[in-house]
């Protein structure tokens, strides 16, 4: 069988479509965030990245850069085995007392992704909890709806943010059988963030159980870093929140905090947390650091949301439409797929700006988007740069000004 | 709902049989492998770890020590982003290419770890090629039947390492259905190796791709460490070799290497893949110098052969039963939960020999056992250690010794 043909076939549907990939590759530069190396031919060797996770810049904090060097002096570049086979090192131990307690829970299980804690619990969760329901907000992340996918649990989606549906189909499910609520805090592609307090009044009413993903909110939100449960005092209501430490917190891995019997559950019977090499101890060292950091400075955030509101602003001056939404993700929306990369190729190319165009299966066809994400160490000039460099393509370009 | 009580449940039967799982917490101790700080509460400080899959103690190379050291310190501790929204450093691409070139295929394609490889290729192949039937030999890994089951493709099963029977399953299949033949080369928990040139033959035959997991040989085997296929000079009749970065190379993640547009393909459709943020840069830098020394230095895999040989040979001396195989990897069988978990503790307590019990879901009810994975920095003294130890408990305990 010719498979090469069958794959080739499927990747020119992308390709005509406008929906293939070209990866930037760069090559970050540790004390010049978010200036980073540029490795492709046709882009300056210098740009200033505009589209990381690494929301606060705290992967290049020096105290998380200490810790990962000095630990993997002391414990070597990896764990040696599944947490369970040699590979539980004092660190991961650490960083699990860190993470419970940041977000007030009894206790934590560490995975190696984000995308990986969510699979495994909800694909735990769904399979092992007899006639269980899980009922997932419209727009909830691939990892989730991969995870309740492959619990193969019976699955009711409910309309984005939306917690009067939550509630009409929560009140149409049998009174016994368990229910897991499952949402997001801060929505990565449009930046909107859920009536959490809505939420959970009406999953206690229901009985159901509360599965949060804080992935983009952690670090960010909260007086320590506890996200958007943290903020509005809702962790204690909520049962498992779920987060990275891969965004804000600049280093990788993922994580369940909740009840002690619930992350040993997880940890006892989940696929994806048994049969994988734990994260590099030193991964987990300076993740640690990183959270702490957190949990006791707020310079990053407030220089964070300065700069975020500069842009903004900045940007409404100019004309130029973004989502309108209280998180600090600012998507401009330019609705086709071939538009959105050749604007990001002449804003890599000519102005030295790198924004990832963002396009199917990451947004819904017809909603491609470029996704600006200021931190607290995008300068002022680097974001009247990129406005100057939008002002001048938007005009160049004839695209729709937003109405003032 | 009372969520907990359900748990609780569970875990307590898990208990009752013995299958509840205790992690050793571990300090390793860099240039001090196989040595380890241990933190449990009755174990002595200091522990000679006999479970790790560090097989050849690279994470403590100081040559892969000090590249991360460096990486860290140019590009900071995380990647920043998914390999799609700004994640993509130079790093992980020259790690691709190293990984092509290591086992002779035109293009690489690195995962957050080898269970996420194996799930997200397979379960994206068994769900984007239309009528596809995957056939997986009946002990494969967690990873691969989870992506299978994911895929929702057609799957059959076929006997251990029985290239005959394999042969009888894809003659009842339809002709022009695509076919991938799942299978790995050493199967870690009984130490056995497949039969791969046969495997490949039947497979050819009935013009099925086929899918081979090397995470338990890269490194460790072939004359640059290709596995396997590379000792059986197959690799370039193999369509899919699946490795990991977390076993013999010392440090953390995984891959697929194939044809350039079945890697393509991955890239592009694969939700485990595209949903997740990049490993690490540090962390592929690292795995890279291990790579490239391993392709060209035997010593490591020479000394590994030798204290393997010596401690079977001491084994059966003491006529200690062990499963007969041709690989690294020594499994003692003990076949029941609780023998195992209190041999393992009194070799932990009494003797500072760590070495964890292996039970239920790992391997089969009944077929517990003591694993053991002596490797190149284990010291003819450790062995003679080890040795006497279990031949104390042997008496002591009054198993079954092997028939001379
Ligand atoms: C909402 C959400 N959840 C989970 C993940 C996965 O986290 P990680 O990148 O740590 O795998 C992501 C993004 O990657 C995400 O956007
Ligand atoms: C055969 C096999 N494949 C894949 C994996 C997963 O690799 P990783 O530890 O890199 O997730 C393992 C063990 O962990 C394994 O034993």
């Amino acid at each position: 069988m010719e498979f090469d043909a069958l794959f080739t076939a499927q990747l020119d549907t992308l390709k005509a479509d406008g929906n293939y990939r070209i990866f930037a590759e760069l090559e970050r530069d540790c004390g010049a965030f978010p200036a980073a190396r540029c490795h492709d031919d046709d882009a300056p060797d210098r740009v200033t990245v505009w589209c990381s996770n690494d929301y606060l810049g705290m992967g290049q904090h020096p105290d998380v850069i200490a810790r990962m060097t000095e630990v993997v002096q002391q414990c070597g570049t990896g764990a040696g085995g599944t947490r369970n086979i040699s590979g539980t090192n004092h660190h991961h131990v650490q960083l699990e007392a860190e993470l419970a307690d940041l977000h007030g829970k009894d206790s934590a299980l560490l995975f190696t992704s984000g995308y990986v804690s969510n699979w495994a619990a909800l694909g735990t969760l769904g399979a092992r909890l007899p006639d269980c329901v899980i009922l997932s907000d419209a727009l909830n992340h691939a990892s989730m709806i991969e995870g309740i996918r492959h619990s193969r649990a019976q699955k009711v989606i409910w309309k984005h943010n939306d917690p009067e549906d939550l509630d009409r189909k929560l009140a149409a499910l049998p009174a016994n059988a368990p229910k897991i609520v499952a949402f997001e805090s801060v929505y990565s592609m449009d930046g909107d963030i859920c009536p959490m307090a809505e939420i959970v009044e009406v999953a206690e009413k229901h009985g159901a159980m509360t599965y949060l993903d804080e992935v983009h909110a952690v670090g960010l939100y909260g007086p320590r870093g506890g996200g958007i449960s943290e903020e509005l005092g809702l962790a204690d209501r909520i049962t498992l929140i779920e987060g990275t430490l891969g965004k804000a917190y600049g280093c990788m891995g993922g994580y369940i905090t909740g009840s002690h019997a619930l992350c040993d559950f997880i940890r006892s019977f989940s696929s994806g947390f048994i049969f994988t090499t734990a994260l590099p101890p030193a991964v987990a060292a300076a993740a640690q650091v990183s959270i702490a950091h957190l949990k006791n400075s707020d310079a990053e955030r407030q220089q964070q949301r300065a700069q975020v509101a500069r842009l903004r602003h900045l940007l409404d001056r100019q004309g130029i439409p973004h989502l309108d939404n209280p998180s600090h993700i600012i998507p401009v929306m330019i609705k086709d797929p071939v538009k959105c990369r050749m604007l990001a190729d002449i804003l890599m190319k000519d102005w030295g700006i790198y924004v990832q165009p963002i396009n199917y299966p990451t947004v819904p066809k017809g909603t491609e988007r470029l996704r600006f994400t200021p931190g607290p160490l995008h300068s002022d000039a680097d974001i009247d740069h990129l406005v100057d460099a939008l002002t001048v393509l938007w005009k160049q370009c004839a695209l729709a000004h937003a109405v003032a």
